[in-house]
């Protein structure tokens, strides 16, 4: 408090970590008021084809970063954003970061990447893992087992599964595949405490990383017994490369050294916040970190965060963790795979000419226009009811094997009908997260919309309609770096607390969507039918769903062993020309935010 | 026989009237050479908004027509097929007809019909009704209900279920609405036959409209004490207004009038066959009418017919009639109320400009682009199953307020794929009904594809692979007309029967596709597949389709009435302009086949 109160001009820096750039931007302590901002693409982007230091073809499912990617925001977008803020660096009292998570990377014990030691920099395994590396998940059902066999009971706290991105299942793929470079790391951290030991000097671990994609739970880690049962190798993993002094959010993790002083053009010695998340950094900037207060933050997929005062094992949950959003409360966290995502899929790949050219003849996106003509629709007016899984489901049957599905359809159906359908149809998702929360004692009192989709009135509207409550809206356009930001703030010293920052520092604009009875009435009777078909298809009365999945890995597995069926019969061969579209779904991108931005929920 | 040993040059017409237009054919007697042919629009089109004669505007879901029309085309399209075929009218021998069905009117005793007494003109039930007149359908539901409450055994032989379409619920609505009108006919007519009297002068009835649309069965029409339990006025319909000497199809129903050779240019006295039914007409004309040849006539809806030696009850058939095919034979017919309709819907309401641009670029149709794309995967690569009941489902569960789904979609589905699973959809449909034949002691051993969807290749190699049957296709691209002048040999003496004239003048492309073994194979998996959820959705265990058809006509009519749903909260109106897509399906055209003529299933 005293800085701020000595000072009317103090300044922080929020960096935020994407998947494909980092955002950095500047805040002013007092009141929030955002100065200024800057974005830096990461020179490797993802790398999920191949390995540039070697030109190597990556597998499957691989995705990796270079860590100098993450440094190189430190000293473009962060000078960058205080030269277009007008401030004087000298303004600057703290710097505080979000990352995706879990992305993760082995270390030496002064924090070099392996990755940047000569030696292994041809190794695939050397690199950070990115969140959406999911080459893991055979690592992951051995972990997801052998914890149920066992009877551990963190794997309640994960809603009864771990994630092929988490700490662990990387680590072990890590040490099954390539022993060596296992043996080399002294460290396996997360970059989200990685890049806090470039910025400090000295190693530090959050709460929120080491609790959702590290498994402490209750100040500790899967035990020796546990580790060595997955396999000998590894049951020195937790006690060795992971860190034991986790920290609290919102906690000063040292100084900012010379060095990053120099990178970032910031006075050396200013305060540095402990690593954070940027899904869960954002509830402070919404200034919505009460329990009840649930946070959507709603790109191409949604995660939902949330505090409560007690812990509860929510099914179907991501992850309850002890100080995971805010210190001293517990954290929960659920999600939806597909969200925008599903909507930015039909928008491309399903809605004809008379449409798109209609929008196009507008100046209008095709978002804008379906959602247009769909809210011109009462509930229930398309008679269709879908269901959201065309990337899975994460919350609350945890199964990404299930797949999405329309029912309904007539020979009159119209393209915003299906949109409509698909819209609402993530609507029931998230309510369904909801009432698994209140079965479980945990109750949710208001949603609280941030990410790319808020700007989408229609999409608000709906589930405002759904949910039965008042929607509010994140003020911040830069949620995620501004609740870094508020971090950083804290660790400065200027306010006492994140909530004391947030109240000051954050905002959100209160029930801007309010329930409309008559659709809220409709809704709840097409929930019932939602409900019916997600239990129907999602629980194991019909696994239609997986044995279609497994088919089609069948049939293409042997088409490409060159074993498959014969074209067939008088089929002529398929004209040549039009490529089949990729089978890899591309990253829709949705309203104003940076593509990566609105990646959210599907990583952390 | 004698007829056409002694005339090497012999010829007949058929004249198949569809549901817009009627197509003259010129065929020579000894080897069924189609020499000439000619179209003639019905000047009154389809009369579903308003009655031309007086502006009136009708009630939705009616659909009349004027017999004028009918008329017409025996004065242009005749002679006009006869001059294209560079004929002697003198070589003409006999004339046979089909018709769409049930379109029934009512006359008076002399033939005419009611609508062109002169005080009758402006009432809309002086007119006759066409098959898609839907708008008996309270009346069809009280006929079912007490036949199944009396046990009326002929119900059986229905499926269960009498259509809304058939004569005896056309004709009480006619009574309910319009006792007058009702009273002044004294003849309730199907079309098929009203057109013969034209060109013979003399009533008669087929044994085929009077058996499928009749309810004659076992040589009775329903009693009237049934027909009194319906409306006391209703008792004598039957006895009093049918006709009561059914002929065999073949038979001759008398020689060619004066005025009807005036009209047509034929020489006076030739033979007039009984009227027929376009689907029904066809099995001769593809030279396939073995019990056992199920001949589907493919076109926007689907209609199975095929013969019997003996008689089952299969549940969910359309209908079962002695001679309602060929003379001595019993006549199964089923259908699907949903088929190239459905592909026309996904071509024309689903497909991104990335194909539909594709396919204008290649100067290809988009159901061709998206043919050759479907084609070029392995079965079960799309990791879908759909239910093909977007038009509602015929057989087996008779049941037009069922819908579509689709299940399995993911971010990588696309339009290809789609489209490949609504074919295969319709592919399983068609395997359902043959199952239910062959588990009724009917067996199904070829299946032969008539009219306009026989031209898809990859459509035609599905229905081959799912149904494991070798396919054939029929020889003519005219087969209701080419079936018509079989009959009209026939009837001229030609050849002693219709299997024998069907031999001589009709055929097929004998297997022309065989199932593949291997997509045959996927096949029966996904058929499982298929078959549980049509059960789920079908057969009551989730009867949401009725569930979400009810709640929109709710909404829809809550809407029309102004009680509706404010627009809700802050949704802002729909940027004016594009107009909402009517919700009335449009009648897909496919193929080379002339719009009306692909409406087939959905009329017989």
């Amino acid at each position: 408090m005293s800085v701020s109160a000595n000072n009317l001009d103090a300044c922080v820096v929020g960096v935020d970590f994407g998947t494909l750039s980092g955002r950095a931007l500047v805040v002013r302590v007092r009141d929030g008021a955002e100065l200024g901002t800057a974005v830096h693409e990461y020179g490797h982007g993802v790398m999920d084809a191949t390995l540039a230091a070697t030109g190597e073809p990556l597998p499957p499912d691989w995705a990796l970063q270079d860590p100098g990617d993450y440094c190189d925001v430190l000293r473009h977008a962060v000078p960058e954003a205080v030269a277009s803020a007008g401030i004087d660096p000298a303004q600057v009292i703290g710097i505080g970061t979000d990352f995706t998570a879990c992305t993760v990377l082995p270390a030496l014990a002064d924090g070099t990447p392996l990755c940047q030691v000569p030696e292994l920099a041809g190794r695939p395994h050397a690199y950070p893992k990115l969140w959406k590396h999911h080459a893991a998940q055979p690592q992951a059902d051995r972990i997801n087992a052998l914890a149920h066999e066992r009877g551990e009971r963190w794997i309640a706290r994960y809603g009864g599964k771990i994630s092929s991105e988490w700490e662990f299942a990387k680590a072990l793929q890590l040490l099954e595949e390539d022993p060596e470079t296992y043996q080399r790391a002294s460290r396996w951290i997360e970059a989200a405490d990685w890049i806090i030991w470039q910025l400090a000097g000295a190693e530090t671990r959050n709460a929120c990383t080491a609790g959702y994609k590290g498994i402490w739970q209750d100040g500790r880690y899967p035990s020796r017994e546990f580790l060595a049962a997955l396999d000998p190798r590894f049951a020195g993993f937790a006690a060795d490369k992971l860190g034991h002094d986790i920290r609290p959010l919102g906690a000063r993790a040292g100084a900012l050294t010379a060095q990053a002083a120099g990178w970032t053009g910031l006075p050396g010695g200013i305060a540095v916040a402990v690593g954070n998340v940027d899904a869960h950094v954002t509830p402070p900037a919404a200034a919505a970190i009460e329990p009840g207060q649930m946070v959507a933050i709603m790109g191409t997929s949604t995660c939902h965060v949330m505090n409560g005062d007690t812990l509860a094992e929510v099914p179907g949950m991501c992850g309850v963790v002890d100080g995971g959003i805010v210190a001293g409360r517990w954290g929960f966290e659920a999600g939806q795979s597909g969200v925008g995502d599903i909507f930015a899929w039909f928008a491309e790949h399903a809605v004809p000419p008379d449409y798109t050219g209609e929008a196009a003849r507008r100046g209008v996106s095709v978002h804008e226009l379906l959602s247009a003509e769909a809210a011109a629709q009462p509930a229930g007016a398309h008679g269709l009811i879908a269901l959201d899984w065309l990337n899975g489901n994460r919350s609350v049957l945890v199964d990404h094997h299930l797949s999405g599905a329309i029912v309904g359809l007539t020979l009159a159906t119209r393209a915003p009908d299906i949109y409509r359908a698909l819209v609402e149809s993530t609507a029931f998702g998230t309510r369904v997260i909801m009432d698994s929360f209140r079965s479980s004692g945990v109750p949710v009192t208001e949603l609280v919309a941030a990410g790319g989709l808020l700007k989408n009135e229609f999409v608000m509207q709906v589930y405002a309609d759904v949910t039965r409550l008042p929607l509010s809206l994140i003020i911040s356009e830069q949620g995620p770096a501004l609740g870094s930001a508020i971090h950083a703030a804290v660790a400065a010293g200027a306010y006492p607390d994140v909530p004391a920052a947030a109240a000051a520092m954050g905002g959100r604009h209160e029930a801007v969507y309010r329930p409309d009875p008559a659709s809220a009435g409709t809704y709840d009777r097409m929930y019932a039918e939602y409900l019916l078909l997600h239990d129907y298809f999602g629980r194991g009365a019909n696994e239609v769903m997986h044995r279609l999945r497994a088919l089609r890995d069948e049939v293409l597995r042997r088409k490409e062993d060159g074993s498959g069926e014969p074209p067939g019969g008088a089929v002529p061969a398929a004209t040549a020309g039009l490529g089949r579209p990729e089978r890899m779904a591309r990253g829709g991108v949705w309203g104003g935010r940076p593509p990566e931005a609105s990646t959210y929920g599907g990583r952390s």
